[in-house]
C-alpha cells in the first residue's frame, strides 16, 4: 500500500543568483553573513585556477541535483579538471572549513564532493542529493595551460509538496509572516517521497517527525497522499514484537529501523487520529486502529500496579535530546520520568478518541481503566505542591517537558497547568528544551491552556531568532544561549532544514488556538 | 569521414582475481612486488570500517569501468559511505602515496575517486574509465553502526582493437614470447574511439604514437579502419598555415591541437604509406597524399641553401622527451639537430614513395632535389670521420638518436652506417635515448643496417627488463639506469601502459627483418 501511494518526483530547475563572499558578523547568531561579491551573469567570464574557489547562492533552501557546464578558457584544455564542492544549508557551512571533523555522527554526513571531469566542456550533474542554498565551488586541479569557467549553474530541485494553498491573506505581525514562510519552506524541502526529518541529514522517516510534519502539511500543502504513505510505512515494518520503531528506511528498499523510541510509538495514533480529521478517512484510520492500539498497549506494560510508567531496560524514551559536550549549562541532562508519563497518558487520550471516531471504543476498555490510574499517579507522583510545578525523578527535577506533556495529558484543571506551565518559564534553574521538536510541545501546551500570548511570544522568540539570522529554512537544533553549539559535537554536520523544526506555520494558521 | 569511422565500443567484464598486498622488493625494477592475501571469493566475507583498506588485483591491465555490489554488515546501515579510489598500473602506483604531488603536470591526472553512495546495499559503477590492473578501496567513513562490504567487482572493459589473428605459432625465445603479450596487450588497451597514447594519460591521438602502434596493429589486430579514422582526424585538424598538430583531441568534438612538432608534422606521410602497403587503399592514401606533402614542404621551409634543417622560433622538434631533474646522468640534454636531419630525410624519401605509388610522382620532385641536398648536407655537416658516428650540435654530442636517423635515412653506405650504430651503444658518454620511442627507431635502425642479432638483444635489454618487473604492458618512459625516475617529477603521474612502447611485436612478428 506504502509502495503504490510513493510519489514520483518532478525536477524543476532554478538558477543560482549570486556570488557571495562571507564576512564575520558578531551581531548575526551565526556570526557570519554573506556579501554579494558579484551577479551570478559575470560568472561565465571569471575562470579558474588550481586553488582558486568561490562560492554561489540560490537565495533560497533547496533540495535536490546541482548541475552546471563545466568549461575552459587558455591555450588548450590537455587534462582532466578535478573539483570540490561543498554545499551549505547556512552561511557557516560554507564559510568555515568541513575538516578536521570531531563530530561522533558519520562524517559521510559532510556534504562535500569530490569531481573529476575528464573532457570539457562538459555537462555536470551532481549524481547525490543535496540540501542547500549555498554551494562552494574549488578547483583542485586544471593544468597550467588552462582554468575552468562555470555557467548555467541551476538546482533541479525536488519535492513533492506541491503548492501551499492555504496559505493566510494576513499575519499578526511581519515576524509571524517571516516565521510562517521559513516554516513551510522547511516543510517544503522536507517532503519528498516520504517526509523525510531532514534533507541533509538523515533523509529518513521519523515518527516524532512525522507527527508535527503532518499537522503543517494539513494547513499548507494538505498533500495527505503522502501521510497517508508513511502510515502504512510504519505499520507495515512493525518489529517482531508489534512495536514500530522510531525510524524507518526508505531506500533502496522499505527497511525497519533498529531503535524503537517508546514515546514515539505511543504516538503512531495520535498521527492517525490527526489524519482522520484532515481527511474523513475513515477506512484508512479504521484499517491503522489495531496498529496505534497495540503501541499503545506495548508502552502500557511498562506501567506499573500504582499506574507509574518505569523505563524498561531495552528501548528508549527520547522527549527531546540530550545536550552534547559543548552545550550550554542550561541543558543538563533532562529527567525523562514525568515527561513520559504524561506523553503516555495523551497518546492513550488521544488513542481513544480514535478507537470510538473508528468505532472501535470497546476494545479500547483497557486503555481507558490504565488512563485514569496513570493521571492520579501523575498528579500524586511529579506535582509539588509547593512549587506549583512538575518535577521528576530522584533529583527532583523541573524542566519545561514535564510541564508541557503533563498539561498536553490534562493532569490537572486548565488554570492549574496553565499556572505551572508560567512558572517553569519563569524559573531560570528549570532545564529548557534543546530543539523545535520539545518548544513544539510546550507552545502546543500554552495554548492547551489558553496562554495564547504567550504561545505567540515564544514562537516569536524562538523561531523568530533563528529568523534574524537570514536563514531560509529552520534548524535541528537551536540553543538561543549557545547558538554555536551542535548536539554532535560538530555543527558542520547539523541539519539546518529540519521537519520537526517547522510547527509555527500549524500555531499561527490556527491562529493559537486549540483545534477540535 | 572520421566520425564516420569512429567505432562503437563494447563492454566486457572481467572479476577481479585477488586481494593482494604490496611488500618492498630490492631485487623487482619498481622496489614494490604484490602478494596474495586472499582469493577475491574470500572478500564478500569481510568487512571494512573507516580508514581500513584492500588491494584488488584483476592479474591483467585492463580499459574500462570498475563496477562493483557495496554492501554492510553490521547493525544498521543508518549513513552514507565515502570511499577513496586509486587506480594503479604498476604495483608502485597503488603502494604508495599520490600525495603529496610534486610532478609538473596537471595533478588531475593522478587516477583516484572520492565516492558517496547513500543508500546501500547499492550497485555502484566508476563513471569515468580508467586504465588498470590494481585498484585499492579505502573506506573513508562509515557510520558506528555498520562496516562495509564488498563483491562482484569487475572491470567493464573496453577496447576496438579485436582478436590478435596474427600471433605467431612460435617464438625464438620464452622472452620474446612475453615481450610480444605486454607489447600486444599495450596496443590492445590503447585502441579505442582512436589510437590513444595511454589510457591513463593522455587518453590522445598523437603523430608518433599512432605511426608506430599502426605498425604493430597490423601485424596482430589489423583494424585499419581505426588507422583510417585517425589519419582523417589529422587531415581535417590541420593548422591555418597547413601544418598537423603533434596531437589532436576527439573529445567532447574533435579539436585540433596546441602545437606543432615538425618531426611528427613529416612523418605523417610515412604513416599512411604504412598504411597503404597493409591495406591497398590506394584511394584513401591518394586522398592524403596533398596533407602528406604539404607538410613536408613546410617541413622543408625550414632547410637553408646549404641543405641543412634549422630549427624555427615557432614550433618545437621532438626526437625524444628531455629528462627530468630525477633522471640519471646519462640522459643529458639531447641535441636534436641531426637526428632532425636525419629524421627528415627519410619523411621525405617516404614520401616519394607514396607520391609515386598514388601515381604522383611529378608533384613531388622539388622533395627529391631536396633530399639529395640534404644528404650530402648530412654526412658534410654532422659525421665525424675521426670517431665514425655523427655528432650534433656546436658542443658535438654523440648520441643514438643521431645515429639512429641518419642511419633510417640511410645517408651512408650501410656498413658505415652499422658501424655507426655499434659504436655509439659501446660509447657510455653517448646520449641514450630517454623513452620507448627512441628505443624504437634505434631498434628499426639496427634491422635496416643489417644487425638483426643486436636488434633483438636490444629489445630483450630494453622490453626485456620491463617485462621483468611483471608488468602486464610497456611504460610511457623506461631508463634502465633510473628506473624509478620520471620525466614529469613524480612517477605517481607516469603512465604505465603507453602506445609508443608497443612495437617490440612489430619486429618479433616481422623476425627482425626489414619489411618491403
Amino acid at each position: 500500500m506504502a509502495e503504490i501511494l510513493k510519489p514520483s518526483l518532478k525536477e524543476t530547475p532554478y538558477p543560482a543568483i549570486d556570488v557571495v563572499v562571507p564576512r564575520e558578523d558578531k551581531t548575526n547568531l551565526l556570526g557570519v553573513v554573506m556579501d554579494n561579491q558579484y551577479g551570478i551573469a559575470e560568472l561565465p567570464g571569471k575562470s579558474f585556477k588550481n586553488g582558486e574557489s568561490f562560492i554561489i547562492d540560490f537565495g533560497e533552501h533547496y533540495t535536490g541535483y546541482l548541475t552546471f557546464t563545466l568549461g575552459w578558457k587558455g591555450v588548450s584544455c590537455d587534462a582532466p579538471v578535478r573539483l570540490r564542492l561543498i554545499f551549505g544549508e547556512v552561511s557557516t557551512d560554507v564559510a568555515q572549513p568541513l575538516y578536521p571533523y570531531k563530530g561522533w555522527i558519520s562524517a559521510s554526513w559532510l556534504p562535500d564532493e569530490v569531481l573529476n571531469v575528464d573532457f570539457l566542456p562538459q555537462q555536470v550533474r551532481i549524481v547525490r542529493r543535496h540540501g542547500f542554498r549555498y554551494v562552494k565551488i574549488e578547483v583542485i586541479s586544471t593544468s597550467s595551460n588552462f582554468s575552468a569557467t562555470f555557467s548555467d549553474l541551476q538546482v533541479q530541485a525536488v519535492s513533492s509538496a506541491g503548492a501551499d494553498r492555504l496559505r493566510p491573506a494576513n499575519y499578526p505581525s511581519p515576524m509571524l509572516r517571516d516565521i510562517d514562510r521559513v516554516s513551510i519552506r522547511t516543510l517544503h524541502e522536507c517532503m519528498q517521497t516520504c517526509f523525510e526529518d531532514g534533507p541533509k541529514r538523515d533523509r529518513r522517516l521519523w515518527v516524532g517527525d512525522l507527527r508535527l510534519q503532518a499537522l503543517v502539511n494539513y494547513a499548507s500543502f494538505n498533500n495527505t497522499a503522502l501521510v497517508r504513505r508513511c502510515l502504512y510505512l510504519f505499520a507495515g515494518l512493525q518489529r517482531e514484537d508489534g512495536y514500530i520503531t522510531a525510524c524507518v528506511y526508505e531506500k533502496p528498499q522499505p527497511r525497519i529501523g533498529e531503535v524503537v523510541l517508546i514515546d514515539y510509538a505511543a504516538l503512531f495514533g495520535s498521527i492517525v487520529l490527526d489524519y482522520l480529521h484532515a481527511t474523513k478517512d475513515t477506512q484508512t484510520a479504521a484499517e491503522l486502529w489495531p496498529v496505534a492500539k497495540q503501541q499503545l498497549e506495548l508502552a502500557l506494560k511498562n506501567v506499573n500496579a500504582q499506574g507509574l510508567f518505569v523505563a524498561p531496560e531495552k528501548d528508549y524514551v527520547f522527549i527531546d535530546w540530550n545536550p552534547g559536550q559543548d552545550q550550554s549549562e542550561a541543558l543538563k541532562g533532562l529527567d525523562k520520568q514525568a515527561a513520559m508519563q504524561g506523553l503516555l497518558i495523551y497518546s492513550c487520550q488521544q488513542g481513544l478518541v480514535l478507537a470510538r471516531e473508528v468505532g472501535r471504543q470497546q476494545e479500547a476498555v483497557d486503555i481507558e481503566n490504565k488512563v485514569a490510574l496513570m493521571k492520579q499517579a501523575a498528579v500524586r507522583q511529579f506535582f509539588d505542591q509547593s512549587q506549583g510545578v512538575f518535577v521528576s525523578g530522584e533529583k527532583r527535577q523541573v524542566s519545561w517537558a514535564s510541564q508541557a506533556w503533563m498539561a498536553l495529558a490534562n493532569v490537572l484543571p486548565r488554570e492549574q497547568m496553565a499556572q505551572a506551565l508560567q512558572r517553569v518559564m519563569a524559573m531560570p534553574q528549570a532545564v529548557r528544551p534543546m530543539t523545535p521538536y520539545l518548544y513544539h510541545h510546550m507552545v502546543d501546551a500554552l495554548i492547551r491552556c489558553g496562554l495564547k500570548l504567550q504561545a505567540q511570544s515564544l514562537v516569536e522568540t524562538y523561531w523568530g531568532a533563528m529568523v534574524s539570522t537570514g536563514t531560509n529554512t529552520f534548524w535541528e537544533a537551536f540553543d538561543p544561549q549557545n547558538p554555536l553549539s551542535s548536539p554532535y559535537g560538530s555543527k558542520q554536520i547539523d541539519s539546518y532544514c529540519h521537519a520537526w523544526s517547522c510547527t509555527p506555520s500549524y500555531f499561527i494558521r490556527n491562529g493559537f488556538a486549540q483545534r477540535e
